[in-house]
């Protein structure tokens, strides 16, 4: 019988999965790809819970889901219309937190796959699905990886579910992802009187000329497949009340999405590098702590991007733009493992209040992904 | 009978007048000054004590002294090695808050002209003498001379008894001060995604072009009289705690010290124009809101401040620097209403743990402000 990927939905929307809660999200799922002949093995790990489900054997030409189920806060309950834990469809719209990110793409190809198997296709299929995503990410995706390595599970390639169109469905795919990099600077001069600045070392001072330079710094001009590497001072801080006072410390924060014209090492060298030049003028210190998010990635044009883009096109008339813009996801960690796309629905409201997802747009994309499963398997 | 400097100050440091309570410490000198003939007036304002000493006539030639017996809080009570508010004397030191700023100045200012007027001087004398000089200063020498105004009450000339010296008992008088503002900014840009920043317009990089701007541009070399005009960015501040996200607004706060190149207006413009520059190149709107903490103001070297650099020399043998250095003091309220001047001891840990004055300094002291009223009067 086939998977209403609507109902999927809405049971998964019920769902309070708010990271790092698994809230029935997953044991709904392992119940649902059991009874379709999946092998489900739940693979938690420090309290976050994920699951791996496979149908077919291991050593057999695998294709891969990747997705999430944990979604972010609800936020300001009072400014949402309607239950964000509800699942109410009106005029077309099914509302939720998760509707878009991402339990429907989720519901889209875990209903696909049990389509598809009932026809006992020559390969295998796995789902990879992680209660992780919104938050750290550290045993997400990244502890499904480490134990399919253990056991000797693999896949062929690999399709992560996320919502990727901006506007219309159909109208992108992701072949790739900027990196991610944030840097904790911290700046320490000397404190003192604000009448007597020549006996103190203003780190404020220090702070706003670095900012200054790497914000006003382009880094390239984007490459083939990627736009242009972007900064962004995300805050300065520094807590000083007394006006009247020059502080000892303050402190910034520095996000820098990056393409494949660089890697995190050298985003890191040429921002130690415009600090020690600081430093050096002013005599303040600068220390600085990085945390990489993930390194720029591209799964190049080819065989698993025409097979995505040719199902999208039959079942939207529209051929996906190949694209890497964007934050970061999970694709990061799949791609060390084999060739990923992302390919999803529109990501309305996505994070906000009244998150939501057409109705319709749901069904088109369990067809589309059953298309792309059939395709792999011909 | 001679009034004991150092005695007076013990019993005024141990008055717990931390801004704005009184502690018994405007009643002290009160019942001092009655005793010796001065009429006294309580001239309290919205809570905030004030005390006005008149000896001899208000048609007569009038000297007038201008302090303040309020103090800044202890702080951290445990770094004190003596009581706060013991006035134990050591190897010479007499310890407490205070006792440099600036309960030793009123009690050498007050003691001396009860030595001076029981000689019956051809003239008269005023103390101004506020309990709220650490704190706004709203209501402290402000109401004093607002009151005066009202009594027909007047000062030829005036003297603030602040601690001066850098070094040596005797080495600096100070005959102006830089005027000080403090300019409070805020940015407005769109909040957004750090991934996304072109859906965003991030204040926060507005804010460092412009704090840089600010920092490094010289208003002026100094003047005849004066240092140069200083710029210091106090804090900034955001709040940021997601790394991701692009802040909706920021905050700044400058402190501007200026000579006399230079009025709270022109400083204002100048901020004024250089926001506007940065607002027309980035889309970011910035508002400023200002406080005025004083004009740059002098009193030209002359008759002033020959007496008292006489007097100075005189009892120390050195001849003081005349200097405009330093913060703001209530002569800048003065200074509308006579010449004014201001000469004190040495400003050992003002504000700090530990503060304490040389007990030879305050006698040192109460024998230049007596043979300055001497020599006044003459
Ligand atoms: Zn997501
Ligand atoms: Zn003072």
């Amino acid at each position: 019988m086939s998977v209403d990927p609507v109902d999927l939905t809405a049971r998964l929307v019920r769902c309070r999965s708010v990271t790092p809660a698994e809230g029935g999200a997953l044991a709904l799922l392992e119940e649902l790809l059991s009874e379709h002949g999946f092998a489900c093995t739940r693979v938690d790990r420090n309290g976050t819970p994920n699951l791996f489900a496979r149908w077919g054997d291991k050593g057999a030409r695998t294709f891969g889901f990747n997705g999430h189920t944990d979604v972010v806060p609800v936020g300001d309950r009072d400014a949402w219309t309607h239950d964000p834990f509800g699942a109410v469809i009106e005029e077309g719209w099914l509302y939720g937190r998760g509707a878009t990110d991402m339990k429907s793409g989720v519901a889209a190809f875990a209903a696909a796959a049990c389509d598809v198997v009932a026809d006992r296709p020559d390969g295998a299929i796995v789902l990879a699905i992680t209660g992780d995503e919104e938050g750290d990410a550290t045993d997400g995706t990244v502890a499904l990886l480490d134990w399919m390595e253990e056991q000797g599970e693999r896949m062929d390639v690999c399709l992560v579910g996320e919502p990727t169109c901006p506007d219309e469905m159909g109208d992108m795919m992701k072949i790739g992802r900027r990196g991610s990099l944030t840097a904790f600077f911290a700046f320490h001069g000397v404190q003192g009187h604000s009448a007597y600045p020549h006996r103190a070392n203003n780190p404020v001072h220090a702070c706003a000329t670095l900012m200054d330079r790497l914000a006003g710094h382009r880094l390239d001009e984007g490459t083939e497949h990627f736009d242009p590497s972007t900064v962004q001072v995300v805050t300065i801080d520094t807590g000083n009340a007394a006006t009247n006072v020059i502080p000892a410390a303050c402190h910034a924060t520095v996000n820098v999405r990056f393409n494949d014209a660089h890697d995190s090492g050298t985003i890191l060298d040429w921002m130690r590098m415009e600090a020690d030049r600081v430093a050096d003028e002013t005599g303040i210190r600068v220390e600085i702590v990085s945390k990489v998010s993930g390194e720029s990635f591209l799964t190049p044009p080819g065989p698993l991007s025409d097979l995505v883009g040719a199902a999208v096109a039959a079942e939207t008339n529209r051929v996906p733009d190949l694209s890497t813009s964007g934050g970061t996801s999970d694709a990061r960690f799949v791609k060390d493992h084999c060739p990923v796309v992302e390919f999803g629905l529109v990501g309305h409201r996505m994070h906000a209040v009244d998150e939501r997802v057409r109705v319709e747009q749901i069904e088109a994309l369990k067809r589309i992904y059953a298309r792309i499963l059939r395709d792999w398997f011909d």
